[in-house]
């Protein structure tokens, strides 16, 4: 963990050094990568049998390719009563929070005479991808389904490698309530090569999302444009903007909860009381040790946690832009002030009751953010990056007659003389003319 | 060009070949990219000028890095009074349309008293790329421009090569009218990676879109993640949809005013009326000589042109679905009907009298769309690419209460006490337990 001081003469070195730490594994992937996806492309069904052979350690021709519906519905009925609670409450509330993204169609005529509008549909399939091991969370599989589905995508494959063979009825039963409508056991690489190609088994998809390592993210890049995908992810960051008026309990259980996730995740303090600051990395040293958590949260706070000083807070919120963090608390009575300051983070906490793992399960907004300063251009998972919009343009011959020319003039300027005549010949009810 | 019938015997694998014809260069462009990224992230400036030197065949430092307002003003007022009308129409509709886009925030406060909501934000800084050479549009630095001064960026960068030094005035005089802050007479790869990286003249931006040869586009699907990008572009294409009612000249206008653009295009009509379908074929063929563009029409029209008889318009939709085209005219007289059976193209064109032309200029939506099957999961260049959400989420003490214990079941069911420990603190004033 490093400490900060706006005051100290350094700082804005060091901040700019904080900035612009990549915390992505530098490991080349890529090679390795294409190997996969031009395999599974030219081999089809026998390349990912291969591949999961190797990588998940399970022959798929026995343990089965596809994981059916009975086994979903098995497991979620098989749920504690209060896990199945809770998993409903989530699945309800981001579903209702969803809902308000459905954008709405626009069909205008305008003064002349021109109508235009835009239409919006969903893609015909996406698939889930679901990590297997340590990330397998059902409740990323709801915030990745959920939206999906409300979006009215009507085929939602998921995918999910097992390894040795091994499923996690947690996330079958988070599939069966996110309306998941089939199920692959395969997962890296060449899962999402399946995806985007299409095998003899598993038809092609138009969208993939979800998190996954190295491999699995690098494959979702090199096969942006054959598919759709949510974005390329990294490791997870907070960012907690808080007064001396905390509980610095709570605001140490906050920077911990990120700092669990994994070793290169990232929790930063801005405050404006030294002394606070203080109690907060005391704190968290106290808390960390009693985690199950404590190996990787600890590696987290050591490598990546920081802890800044600011004179006041909204000294702070330039900084805070700068960072453009995935998650940004912030803890003060009157959070709307600051907020309004606020231009790139992708999930906003506001108040001192609002700690960011309530947004990652029942809240409602998606938990799959932009990461790694990506705020500043991007946005969490949403019902858009399940459709697509298709513009449209209708004229008649009066209005082609008023803004027609223009577009004569403009075509002829950019040397495109079938444009202009496509045009022109609608014009004129005369013969049209040859020479151009 | 291909003359298919959906009578035909073997019209299913004739129709599935044309759908997967990859019209694309294959040219193993990735490991130049890749070289000229990092050289312009480790030596910047020098390294853009080198790059420039060799492939633009001029030197930065003699003919300039900039073009100031000032030519950008003179270029303008240079303009032939019709082509000034021409190009203000286009500015003043593109805006218009443009403004309809602007998304809604939103702010709600459920049953159970959580307030969430989604804010959006422009981006800081937008960069376009404008081609030189015989693809330098001024419409689309328009279509490029416009959308990103409309979602409020504040510093919006051109870059666009000069090969030789010479500079286009026409696209000057549209970066004028277009909201244009600051123009680098740099293109290519380079240019792509000294706007995502930033050099010591050229500050970074946070979005880079807008057309370009191989090069550019593989830069920017490998920036992609350093920066926002549009879309992954390919070859231009139509798909006109028409009855034997229309003149068959007025389509065969239509099929070249997209084969005109590159050797690449390709031009497709389906239609019910065998007859018809000879009558545009002999028109194509009687027009395209006349073209200034012929050899590039000729060219594109030979290679990727089709003409498909289909027993009934409605038989043609599920094939056009198929197609996810960029462009497709429906020129019959009742085309909302074939519409409403649309499930992907980038933008439609409905009725006899809107030929696709009039959308690249002076009607409104963006002439920047998906292409190569790419409306299945993508939509044209809108106000949306320059903007980004921030979600956000506000509890208080009750609200908590109600949906806290929820979260703290499903952090434990995934294994991360930290999680559950950052909601339960804050259920109980009493002493956090430091058992986990």
């Amino acid at each position: 963990m490093i400490r900060l001081s706006t005051s100290d003469p350094g700082f804005a070195r060091d901040f700019e050094a904080l900035v612009n730490a990549r915390r992505e594994t530098d490991a080349d992937v890529a090679r390795d990568v294409r190997t996969i996806i031009a395999s599974v492309r030219d081999e089809g069904d026998a390349a990912v049998r291969a591949f999961t052979e190797k990588f998940d350690r399970h022959d798929l021709s026995e343990t089965g390719w596809r994981i059916e519906r009975a086994e979903c519905v098995a497991a979620l009925d098989g749920l504690a009563p209060d896990l199945r609670a809770a998993l409903d409450l989530a699945a309800q509330r981001i579903a209702a929070y969803h809902q308000k993204q459905r954008p709405a169609d626009s069909d205008n005529t305008d003064d002349a005479g021109v109508r235009t509008g835009a239409r919006w549909r969903p893609v015909d399939a996406a698939g889930v991808y679901v990590p297997g091991g340590r990330a397998a969370y059902p409740s990323s599989v709801l915030m990745n389904a959920i939206p999906a589905k409300v979006a009215g995508v009507e085929r939602l494959v998921m995918v999910t490698p097992t390894p040795d063979g091994v499923i996690n009825p947690l996330v079958l039963a988070a599939a069966e309530l996110g309306g998941v409508d089939e199920i692959w056991r395969i997962g890296g690489a060449q899962a999402i090569a399946a995806l985007a190609y299409g095998t003899d088994r598993v038809k092609p998809v138009d969208v993939v999302t979800g998190p996954g390592n190295a491999w699995v993210a690098e494959a979702k890049r090199q096969l942006y444009g054959v598919v759709g995908i949510d974005m390329v992810a990294g490791p997870s960051e907070i960012v907690v903007v808080a007064d001396g008026e905390n509980d610095p309990d709570w605001i140490a259980a906050d920077l911990l909860s990120q700092s669990e996730h994994d070793p290169t995740s990232q929790s930063i303090l801005f405050t404006d009381d030294a002394a606070f600051a203080i109690a907060v990395a005391e704190a968290v040293d106290l808390q960390i040790g009693a985690l199950a958590t404590a190996h990787v949260a600890r590696a987290a706070w050591d490598a990546n946690g920081a802890i800044i000083v600011t004179a006041s807070l909204d000294e702070a919120m330039p900084l805070v832009n700068r960072l453009a963090p995935e998650h940004l608390e912030l803890a003060v009575d009157d959070p709307q002030a600051l907020f309004d300051r606020v231009r790139h983070a992708g999930s906003a906490f506001l108040g001192r009751h609002t700690p960011e793992a309530i947004g990652d399960y029942v809240a409602g907004p998606n938990h799959v953010l932009p990461t790694g300063r990506r705020a500043r251009f991007s946005s969490g998972l949403s019902v858009l990056d399940f459709m697509k919009r298709t513009s449209f343009l209708a004229l008649d011959p009066a209005s082609l007659a008023r803004i027609g020319p223009a577009a004569i003039a403009l075509a002829t300027a950019e040397g495109l003389p079938a444009h202009a005549r496509s045009v022109s010949i609608r014009l004129s009810g005369d013969q049209p003319e040859l020479k151009l």
